[in-house]
Order: structure tokens, then C-alpha cells, then sequence
């Protein structure tokens, strides 16, 4: 199986032939892990302005970004009610943990870091959701993920924009590369569960 | 100072006046500190989707509640600019972590608290809300606390039928009236900061 997406700009690796197979061959466990994911990153923006509630324009992006995920994860939900799939927890892939780990514990490199890991999830999200896009099955829902994904470059594009709002672009462009292979790395071996981020 | 508002059905005792006086000498810190609860509010419903991720009703009223914050989260930082407010942090009141305390550790009785401790929160919001539109000098920010009473009225309805769907009555009432009066005991002694839980 080849893939016809290009490698998104900030990803320094593209997703493997072998993931699209496991995420075709599973898509309904893929689609109940797409609903947790779109609740996660609504979470993930609300627990980035609790922390840094005094950055306007973070906090008025981040609003739009969280209520926006909020309506794709009632979407996704609406997906799993058309093809009988229940709600259920889900055991998360180890990417978001591994990624976290990588997340500096003094400030400011601490925010910097939430920002560009952020901009990598949204990336790879958007690069994933387009690869489901073109090989789904179901012409319906290959159609709702190609709508998704304009979402998801939109999102990893602010969260860059605000890293380099932030802090210079000098210090943002190193370690955007630095993070980025360790995102390629974490995704070299193929979870075994599918998982958008498997 | 008197109020006309009645007291709210599940709340035990009305807000005193000391409070209204305590609100509107300070409006600016008030609406500040109401910003954060709205954001506050969305993190709570999250949260709770996050641990009981199988429950669709659960699931399906709090995607809308939580979205329904965002928009107030949104509403109120714009009010914030209007009147030269920065965005920045406020300690909590002892409101908060004092309603966590009461939550019960085991399950569903954990469950249970959540979701009345939540209409707890949301009563009173309406309440004091309610008591801002009545008192508040500014006759457009007045109109402001009156339109976004409806909804906190309607989200402590939501929560209090939630947890009439997953629990019976005969145990939910009882359970409410501890809640409640510990709600009204700890509003008793008024916090020296002016917030919307002091």
C-alpha cells in the first residue's frame, strides 16, 4: 500500500504504509480513539491557559481551538452512534506519554515546549486523519475525515504561530527539529492497539 | 442592601447581602474571577466525561455544557477588554476545594457527589449571577449577567437530572440535602477576596 500525502512540514517523517493497513483493518476502534482524542485536545488547550492565563492572545486562540474540538468530538461521537459503536475508555497509545516526557520542567522552555508538542500532535493528526481520508472505505466517513483535517493544520499552525509569538524564532526553530525527530522515533514502531496515534 | 431574588430551590441559604456589597465595590475583580470560572466550568464537565467515558447521556449534555462555558468563557474576556481589565491570575476562594473535600472516594457514591456537587455550583452561580444583574451599576453589563443566568440555570437542571438518571431518587435527595446545607455553611463566613464563590 503506497501513500499519495505528503510529508506535512513540520513532521520530519511520514507515517508508515503498515499503520494505514492496522487503522483500515480497525476503524472502529480507531474512530471510538479519534472521540478521545478530540476531548484530549480540547482538555489539553483549557489546561494550557489555566497555566498561562495572563497571555491574551494564547487564551482568545485557545478558547476557539478547545470549542472547536469540542464539535469535532460530538461529530466523531455522532459517527460511532451511526455505526452502533458504544462509548467506551480506551487504553491510551504510549505517543502522547512519550511526548510529555519530553516537555522541559523549568519556564520558559516549559511553555515552549507545551506549544510545539502541541503543533506536532496537531500535524500528525492532520497527516493521519488525510491518510484515513484517502483510504476509507466508507466514501461518508472518508468525506467527514478530509473535513477534519483542514481543522487540524489549522490548529498545528497556531500553536507554531504562538511559539514564535512567544519567543524568538531562533530558539522556537532547534527545538521544533529536536522534537520533531523524537516524534518520528516514538512513531518508528508501530503500537500494536489502533490508535490515531499508534 | 435587600434582595429580591428568591432562593434558588437547591440551595439552602440565599446569598447575604453582605456579599452584593462585598461584588459590586469590586466589579472589576468579580468579573475577572468569573472569567476563570467559566473556564473552570468547561475543565469540570471535561473532566467528568473523561471518568465516565461510557455514560452517553453523561457524555452527550456535557459536550453542550462544556461549550456553552467556552462561549461564556469568550463573553466574559471580552468584557474584560471593554472595561481595561488584563488577564491574570486570582486566587480561589475556599469555596471550591472545600465542595472536593466533601466528594466521597468510592464509587458510584463518587460519582453521585460529582454530579450534585456540580448543580450545587451551578445554583449558586445562578443565583449570584442573578444578584449582579439586579445590583450591578452598569445597565449593559447588568443585561450581561441576566442573559447568561438562563444557562447556569439550566446546566444545575442538567446535572441534577443526570443524577436522577443514574442514581434512584431515595438515594440522590437525601445525598442533596447534606451537599446543599454544607454548600450554605461554607458561603456562611464570607471570603475577604471578592470573587462570585466568596
Amino acid at each position: 500500500m503506497t501513500t499519495t500525502v505528503p510529508t506535512i512540514k513540520i513532521l520530519q517523517q511520514a507515517t508508515q504504509p503498515k499503520w494505514v493497513e492496522q487503522a483500515i483493518a480497525n476503524l472502529d476502534t480507531v474512530l471510538l480513539d479519534h472521540s478521545h482524542c478530540e476531548r484530549k485536545a480540547a482538555s489539553f488547550a483549557l489546561n494550557l491557559m489555566f497555566r498561562y492565563p495572563s497571555y491574551e492572545k494564547l487564551v482568545r486562540q485557545l478558547t476557539a481551538i478547545a470549542q472547536e474540538e469540542l464539535q469535532h468530538f460530538e461529530q466523531v461521537n455522532q459517527w460511532l452512534k451511526k455505526r452502533n459503536i458504544p462509548l467506551a475508555p480506551l487504553n491510551s497509545p504510549p505517543y502522547g506519554a512519550a511526548l510529555k516526557a519530553l516537555i522541559r520542567h523549568n519556564e520558559p522552555q516549559r511553555f515552549l515546549d507545551f506549544l510545539l508538542i502541541a503543533s506536532l500532535i496537531e500535524a500528525r493528526s492532520h497527516e493521519r486523519l488525510g491518510l484515513l481520508a484517502q483510504h476509507c472505505p466508507d466514501p461518508e466517513l472518508a468525506k467527514f475525515y478530509k473535513g477534519l483535517m483542514a481543522s487540524e493544520a489549522r490548529h498545528y499552525g497556531i500553536y507554531w504561530v504562538l511559539a514564535n509569538e512567544y519567543f524568538d524564532p531562533e530558539i522556537v526553530e532547534p527545538r521544533l527539529t529536536e522534537l520533531s525527530q523524537s516524534e518520528s522515533e516514538i512513531l518508528a514502531t508501530l503500537h500494536p492497539e489502533p490508535r490515531i496515534h499508534s
